[in-house]
């Protein structure tokens, strides 16, 4: 077995003193951003696990973090998990999943035992519902508690004062539009999960936006809203695709749906890109897989949970600074299931 | 908003005493088996969610227990997540997602903290290496703290006092030899992830007992093994794709692997089943959506969370039982990568 890295392997690769590896990994001050960023790259890379219970014990903290999963059939959060945890784990800290279904009910008694537990900080992706209701008085009391909050995916729209993680949504869905365009296509349709999702809200706002600009064409049959839970989505995809009346040009706004649709596509003889091209958010290795391959967005999902993840440890080292809104960039996936102009 | 269920309206619903059902739902003694299950699945049916933190201040318990997921790349984790979450959610429990990458002093870090942080119960897939390593010695103090402890998916053959919950890998191999040579197949082949671990010895295991029962034929090339981390498997089943060297039939022993295999397929052109028949563990949406659509061994995933969460459950309610060993069935899902004879 190889012998486990200490802070002195990591102090002797950047040949800084020992100490300030130690305050840099315990999230402690008086190391620059800069340096405690080249600090814990160096702990990765040496694969650096730290003494976490013994310093547990020492401090009395739970080093604890609560992690909000609103929907867990979506693989989306589970690429969220992975980079959550590849930042937490190094610095010492572990997390709950609340899986809270897009339940406001349970969220609600989920956010209720944080809390009550200890956790040290939450990174939440809320449960939305239409009319813009969600669990905001929860997440006001958490703010008044001073426990550090970061919102990943989604936003709520009235708590601005909190640090969060999304992507342009609006700005990605017009580039897909603008590739059905240019694939030849003019009339268009989106399929959309929630209502009331931030981010739903967001593609849509970029689908009608795109369609006036790009002067494309639209139908209400063509704009397929609210499919949530999955049965919905089912019965709503099963009517679409069985009518054969389809726009020319598709685009998906999550993986469970994309395969809802495919399957239907499959069942009911239809042929994509012949009968309508498709463009699908999220980029997994069965979307390289499919025939024809599946053009996707691509959103930066282990990017995502790690820069939620940091941006928490931020705040728990230093609730003083101002928020932080960190907007990532999607990009198109070119394959097959976009017909070639 | 729809009034929150109560264990009055439980109550109500079986002609029971409310007190009968906070007992079962709390855990307590003096319910039978039997009744318990039917009040459980009540409050499931009429989405009863407990007033959990109140009971935990009252209690002063942690509520907590830890989940050892070994590789969350694979989206099985994510099923057993899911099933584990069911049990634990309407009981009261939260739970510590411990994602060890199939690393042995991760896996050591992660149980010292469970233990150090007050868990209720680990709930392990434990991670596994060549020779019998695992973190026997650290499974053990768990042991010895009179931990409840429940293995799912993989076991550690020395310990064996301990509730689990696994599949018959054996068999379920065998059968689908069996299906393979029912097809016409004589020339067989396995993809095994990696070393040393219990579940891929198994299927090894089941292999050679397979193809000796069925007088069917293979090679060493065509047994391909120790193929963790997915670098590796994407190497060694890259060379063995573009040998054109196959057997008739092969079969791949979890999902990542099967995606590798079939993401080089269809790079070196070959077809399935005209180049070779496959049959894949783990039944995904995505099998379905495959062209062609991919035969699979389905193991019930998302019970095996949720028995391990009902056995440990069980194991912290009352610690005097005997182990119990549950070994679940999996199932053949026949689709088109099966050559029809």
């Amino acid at each position: 077995m190889k012998r486990r890295s200490t802070i002195k392997d990591i102090a002797e690769k950047l040949n800084i003193a020992p100490s300030t590896v130690s305050r840099a990994i315990s999230g402690k001050k008086g190391v620059s951003e800069k340096l405690k960023k080249i600090i814990l790259e160096t702990a990765e890379d040496l694969k650096y696990i730290p003494n976490i219970s013994a310093k547990s014990l020492k401090t009395n903290r739970t080093n604890t973090i609560g992690l909000i999963i609103p929907d867990i059939d979506n693989p989306f959060f589970l690429d969220v998990i992975k980079g959550v945890e590849k930042v937490l784990f190094p610095r010492g800290y572990k997390f709950i999943v609340c899986s809270t279904d897009e339940n406001l009910e349970k969220e609600r008694t989920y956010l209720d035992w944080l809390l009550e537990n200890g956790v040290e900080g939450i990174i939440a992706s809320p449960v939305q519902e239409g009319e813009g209701r969600s669990n905001m008085k929860s997440y006001k009391s958490i703010l008044k508690r001073r426990i550090p909050l970061v919102f990943y995916d989604r936003l709520i729209r009235n708590l601005t004062e909190i640090d969060s993680v999304t992507v342009n949504n609006e700005t990605a869905v017009m580039e897909a539009l603008f590739n059905l365009k240019n694939a030849g296509h003019k009339k268009v349709g989106i399929c959309l999960s929630k209502k009331g999702l931030y981010t739903m809200e967001e593609r849509l706002k970029g689908f009608k936006k795109g369609v006036e600009a790009l002067e494309l064409e639209t139908r209400p049959e063509w704009l397929l809203n609210d499919m949530h839970p999955l049965e919905k989505a089912e019965e709503k995809l099963e009517k679409f695709i069985a009518t054969g009346d389809f726009p020319d040009g598709i685009i998906t706004a999550n993986h469970p749906i994309t395969a809802i649709l495919l399957k239907n596509t499959r069942r009911f003889g239809r042929k994509i890109p012949d009968d309508f091209s498709l463009i699908a958010f999220d980029d997994l290795l069965e979307n390289e897989l499919m025939s024809p391959a599946i053009t996707t967005i691509k959103q930066p999902v282990m990017e995502i949970g790690k820069m939620a993840a940091t941006l928490l440890l931020g705040r728990i080292d230093d609730e003083s600074t101002p928020p932080v809104k960190v907007v990532l960039n999607c990009q198109l996936v070119h394959r097959e299931s976009l017909r070639k102009q």
